[in-house]
């Protein structure tokens, strides 16, 4: 089955819908979705960038939130920002690395879930335990690895992967011969070009 | 007729899909679509950029230009990009302000083609000139008024107007009631939320 690279980071506003959506329209096209969390920090430090674009640059920032309740409302997805923006995702990110890749998306979606819809703090173990009991994984095993020199080792692998891409932001979608597709409304137009529909 | 308004510029590279689409799509809505050219560099120096923001971080700069060259292959546009890039593209953006609006978007289609199919300077005055000749237009009086206090009054005016509705890029669409759409991804949507299709 054709595959296509889904990167995204908690920190990221649009990476919320599209994680909620990605699996139903890769269903759609006879796709398989590799979900790769990662952390935009590094790439923002980068571009010389400490912070949040949509906080550094207050104009974008008004219009991405009021874009972001568009498409929420759009696709019937519940909606709060989180306060504070952006949430620190370094501990769900390396939990999410730490995870068999086959309960990664579930994971992913409930701490979406959580940080957009809830308005929960995922910087916080707590959160994240809640979401691994729930899942009826061991909580305090996972964020326990999470912390290992290896997980660390393999996320920063990541971040450098996501770099020699070309990967800038988040969400992206990378196809196998490494066209990128950035943003939640790009999706559509990423996984077909994925199947070859151009 | 309802209408919507369309901000651009021509050294805007998502302008040129934009508004070569955008009549045909808003005719589709019986839609009536008010072409504001106006100034990115005020805007985008209130940013604290001082050159195009795909010259400033070159990673972003790769992708864009990828982007749009999938972007015009997908509607039959042709596509080679302007050396140097960004254009200056203020004498143009006069023009337009001075021109009949009735001209404006035959007008801006050929600038924006000139630039962006045929790959010429934008910048001077005898693109210009060929492009407002070939209008049957009087070129040389078009581009003597453009030069004058009060169409650069008028240009300013519209800057301010920009970034009183927080229009930072361009093509930005802008509904009656103030709902902003940005880049030529958001084109349909924004013309659908115009004519009341959420």
């Amino acid at each position: 089955m054709t595959s296509v690279d889904f990167w995204y980071d908690f920190a990221s506003t649009y990476s919320y819908p599209a994680a909620m959506r990605i699996e139903a329209l890769a269903q759609e096209r006879e796709l398989d979705v590799v979900w790769r969390p990662f952390l935009l920090g590094p790439i923002f430090a980068d571009l010389g960038w400490r912070n949040s674009p949509f906080n550094i640059f207050p104009v974008k920032g008004r219009y991405m939130w009021r874009d972001l309740e568009r498409i929420c409302a759009r696709y019937g997805l519940a909606f709060q920002p989180p306060d504070p923006f952006p949430q620190n995702s370094l501990l769900a990110v390396r939990a999410a690395v730490a995870l068999d890749p086959a309960r990664r998306p579930e994971f992913s979606r409930a701490v979406f879930h959580a940080e957009f819809a809830l308005g929960r703090p995922i910087a916080e173990r707590a959160t994240l335990a809640e979401i691994l009991t729930r899942m009826d994984l061991h909580a305090s095993a996972v964020l326990e690895e999470a912390a290992t020199a290896p997980v660390k080792s393999r996320l920063k692998s990541e971040v450098d992967a996501a770099r020699r891409l070309g990967v800038f932001g988040a969400p992206m979608l990378v196809t196998d011969e490494g066209e990128l597709f950035w943003g939640h409304d790009k999706l559509e137009e990423g996984l077909d070009w994925a199947v070859g529909r151009r």
